[in-house]
C-alpha cells in the first residue's frame, strides 16, 4: 500500500502538522504520522524510515524547528523524495529552521516548503502532486482543488470588493 | 515520453543550471531546458508549461534570482511538482531568491532546494527521486549513487586523514 | 473614468488595506478594490488587470505577504505604474514579502512602499502623487495635507513638550 | 518642459546611475542628473528640488547607499512622486540602504526599486510609466519595449535551449 | 544655559523616550523634549534645531523608527554631537531603524545607541558623559552611579544566588 | 570540590537560567549561580571568576542578552571552558546575543549553545559532558538520560501517532 | 593635555583606523592610538584606559570586529564618552560587530558609528564634535569643514551633471 | 590514549580545519582528523564516532557548512562533548551553518564556536581547555599561551602605536 509518511521532531510540532494530516484526510490519501527526533531518537528514526519505506512509504514529510536536521537526516537514509517543513516557533521566526532544512549538500535534496502552518499544508500538496504522477484519480482531484481555490478567491473578494 | 522540464529566468542563470543538466545526462534522464521569465515573457512561460506538460513533462525545475517568482508562477499553472532553485547572484547572497521561492501560499507548493550550484544539482536529484517512484531502473541508479558518494567521502578523506 | 485599482492576495490582507482605501475616500479619489491571488487565481488576476486598465485604471496597488508575487505579476501584465505593499504578517516580519516585492528584474519595476499598515497608507499617497501630475485639484489637496501633517506634529508635540 | 530629475548622494553612485540615464536617453525622455547629498549638502538639495519642480520636474529619482536618506528627504520637500534606488555597495549588501529607503512614515512615500544596477534601470522604467499616463507616445514605446523584452528572452533561450 | 535637546519623530515614541527624560531628571540635567519629524515637519525640525543650538543645546538626542532619518537630518544641521535612538516598534524589530540611524556617511556622524528603551536610557547617559567633560559635578554623579549600579547587581544577585 | 559556575548578566535572565540549574539538581552536579554583569560589575565578575576557579569551578556558564559580552569577558579571565547562553529577549530575537557570544577572536573560545531556554538546558548538558570525562558516574547518568529521552519520544509519539 | 584615545582590538584593524587618525591630524587634534584587545590583553586595556584618562583622554574610540567587545569593555571602565567602530571584515559584513557594539545595557552607552572605514572617519568627527563643546577653535573648524563638504558635493556633481 | 577527533563534512573544509590541527600540533595534543559527512556517509560517521570513542576520543570537533548537521549528528551518537565549527563558504556568509550548528534541541548540545578559520582555531582551544581539566601540563601551557597572546598584542601595537 502506497502512503505518505509524516515525521515531526517534537510533540510541540503536532498542532502545526495536524494541518498537513487534514489535507491528506480530505483527499483520501493514506498517511502515517509519528514523532521521532533526528537527535533524541536517531535509531528509532532510522528504523522507522527503512521499515516505512519497505511497507510502501513513497514520500517522507519531516517537520522540525531550530537546527532542523530531521528532513536532512531522512534524506540521508532513503532515496525517496523528502519534503521539509521548517517550524516557525522560536525567537528567530523559523529562519534557523528554514536554512537548516533547505541548504542541503549536493546529492541529498530536501524539497523545502514555507515556514509553519502554510508549509505544513503545502508539504501535503507537494506530496500529493508527486503521488499523482502515478495516480490519475488524485491528479484529477488536485485539478479540481485548483478550480475551487480560484472560486474561493472570488467568494472572499465578494465580501470586500469595491468596483466602480 | 516522460521528461523533466528546466526553466530559468535569465541567461545569467545558465552557467549554474548547466550543473543540473549534467546530472540528468549522467543518469540518462530526458530533460528540456529553456529560458523563460515570469515577468519578461509570461505568455511564453505559460504556453511552454502547458504544452510541455501535455508532451510529458512530469516535474518542473525553475531557477531564478532576486524576487524569484518563476517557480511560483509555474506552480500556479500546473499541478505537477515544481522544484525551485534560488539563484545566489546579487548583493543579498540569494536570501531574496530563497524567500521569494519557498514562502508560497497554501495549496501552491514549490519544493525549494539550496541556493546556487548546490541547489541546481539537488533540483536534479529531487526530480529523479520523484520520477524513480515509477521507474525502478532509475531508483536503482539513485541507490548506487549513494554508495558511490559514501565511497568518495572515504577517498577524499584518505588525502587528508590523520589517524592515531 | 480614471481610478486606482487595489488588489490584495488574500482576505487576510483586507484589514490592512482598508487603510489604503480610507485615504482614497478622504481625498475623493475613485478606486476599486478586489481580492485576487497571483497563484490561486492567476486567470482572474490577469483578466481583471487588463479589463481594469481598459476601463481607466491608471495605477495598480498590490498587497501580498510571504513570497509576495502579486505586484510583480501585475507589473508583467501592464505598463501602468504598479505599487507594491509587502504584508508584515508571518514569522519573518515581512522581510520575505519586502524582498519578493522590491527585487524585481530589469524593466519590470514595482514601486515598493513600507511593510504593513504604513505601506498601505503610503501606497495611496504615492498613487495620488502620480495621479496629481495630471490633476491640479488633487495636487493642491496633497500640498494642503502636508501643511496639515506638519501642524499635527505640533499638536502632538504640545502634549508632551518640555521647553526650558 | 517636463523632465525627470535624478539625484544621487555621492559620486560613487554615478557609475550605477548611468544605467538609469541610459534608459532615458534610449526612450528620449528628458532628464537631469546631479549629485547632492541629504547630509553633506542639504541646502543645495532643497534648493535644487524646489527649483527643479518649478522648472518642470515631474518625478524625482534618488539614489543613495547605507543610511540612504536622500529619497526620503526629497519626499519631504515635494509632493511629486519620488523613486528611491538603494545602492548595494558596502558590507551589508544594500540591506541598510533598502530599509532606509522603503520604510518611510505615513504620508511620505518613496516608491522603492531593487538594490543596485537593476534598481537604477527600474527607477527609469517606473518614472516613464508615470510620465506615460499623460504621454501616449511614451506609453506606446513602453509597450513595444515589453514585446522586445519577450523576444530577447527567446533569443537568449535559443543559445542554450534543449528541447526533446 | 546648557541643556540637552531630545527630539522624537512621532508621538508613538513618547512612552519610550520618557525613560530618557527620567534619567535627566534624576541627574538634574536640563533638557528639552519635543516631537518633530524629519519628514512631516522638516521646517519645524530645522528651525528648532538651529534655535535650540543658539539657546544653549549642547547635545541632540533623536529617536525615530523604521527609516529613521531624524538623527541624520539633525546631524546635517548642526556640528553639535547627535545621539540616535532606533525605535524597536515595527515588524523588523528595529533593525531598519538601527541601520538607518548608524550607517551615516563620512563626516556626518550619529552616535547610535541600543534599540528601544535601553537605547533611550543610554542616550541620556551618553549625553551626560559628554556634558560631564565640562562639568565636574555631573562627572562625579556619573561615577557614583557606577558604584550604585555595581551594588545593585549584588542586591539582585542576593535574591537568586546559589553559593557552595 | 568540583562544581559548575553559572553567571548571568541581569536578574531578567534568572527565570531562563533556572532551567539550567534544574538540570544540575536533577543530575546531582554541584553548581553555583550568581548575577554579575560584564559591564555594570566588572570588578565583581573578575573577582568572582578567579575566586570560584580557585575554589574548584571547572566550567563556567555565562548567560547574557543583547551585546552579550559576559561569556567572552569570562573567557578572557580563565582558561577553564566557558559556555555561553545567548538570551532571546529583546527586539532582535537574540541574534544580537548569539553573534556577540559566538564570534570570539582566536584563542578565546566560548562554546555557544542555543538561544534562550533550550540553550540554558543545553549549557548544563554540555558542562556535564565535560565533567563526565573525569567522572564515570556522571557519564553513566548521561547515557541513561539519552535512553530516557529516546523513550520519551516514543511516549510523546504514542499520543498523536497514526500508523497504517 | 586633552586628547582622544583610539584603541583597536587587532592589528588587522590598523589600516581602517588610520582613516580615523588622518582626520585628527588634519584638524590638529591630539590623539593616541594603540592596539589592545578586550580579550587577549584585558589587563593592558584596563591599565591603559585608566592611565590615559588620568593623563587627559577625554573621549575613547574603540574599533573591533566580530564579537566586538572592546568598546563595551572600555565603557565599563570609564565614564568618559566611548565611541565604537564596528569592523566590517568577516563573513557577516560586520553585522556581528555592529550588534555587539551598539546593543549595550542600560547605563553603559557606546556611541556607535557606521561599519568600517566610514565609521572610522565618523568616530573622529563625533569625538571632535564632543571636544568642540569646550573648544571654540575646533568648533569653528568643524563648521568650515561642513561648508567645504557642501562645496565638494558641487565639484563632484560638476563632473557628471546633466542639466536641461 | 586520549585524543581529540576532528571530523569535517567535505574536503572543501580541509584548508580551514588545518588551522585547527596546527594548534593541536603546537600544543602536542593527539588528534585524529577525517572527512565524513552526516548525509553522504552517515554509516561511516556513526561507525567512526563509536569506534573513536572506544579508542579514547574525549572531545569531538565537527566542521560543516550550509545546513551543517555534522556536529548535531555526532552529538546524537555520543555523550562526549561536541564542538561545532560553522563553515563560512557559501552565499550567506555562514549564517546558515551557524544556526544549523548552534540551535540544537534540549539535551543534545553542540558547543559552537565562531564561523570559519577563527572558529577552527577556537575549536582546538576549547577542546584543550576541556582536556586540561584532567591534564595539568596542558593547563599550564594554556596559561602560558595567554601570557604570550597578551605580549603579542603589545608587539603588534608597537608597530603602529601613537602615544603623546
Amino acid at each position: 500500500m502506497q502512503f505518505v509518511s509524516i515525521l515531526m521532531g517534537s510533540k510541540s510540532d503536532a498542532e502545526v502538522m495536524r494541518e498537513c494530516a487534514e489535507i491528506f484526510k480530505k483527499f483520501d490519501v493514506p498517511y502515517e504520522m509519528i514523532i521521532s527526533s533526528a537527535h533524541r531518537s536517531p535509531v528509532r528514526t532510522k528504523e522507522y524510515v527503512l521499515e516505512a519505506e519497505a511497507r510502501g512509504a513513497k514520500v517522507f514529510i519531516a517537520a522540525a524547528g531550530m537546527a532542523a536536521h530531521l528532513a536532512g537526516a531522512i534524506s540521508s537514509m532513503t532515496t525517496k523524495p523528502v519534503i521539509g517543513v521548517p517550524m516557525g516557533g522560536g525567537t528567530l521566526g523559523g529562519l534557523d529552521a528554514l536554512l537548516s532544512t533547505v541548504q542541503m549538500p549536493s546529492g541529498m535534496p530536501v524539497g523545502t516548503v514555507a515556514i509553519g502552518k502554510t508549509g505544513a499544508v503545502n508539504s501535503a500538496y507537494l506530496a500529493m502532486q508527486i503521488l499523482a504522477l502515478g495516480n490519475d484519480e488524485l491528479a484529477g482531484k488536485l485539478k479540481e482543488d485548483r478550480v475551487m481555490k480560484a472560486k474561493n478567491v472570488e467568494l472572499d473578494s465578494a465580501e470586500i470588493e469595491v468596483l466602480l
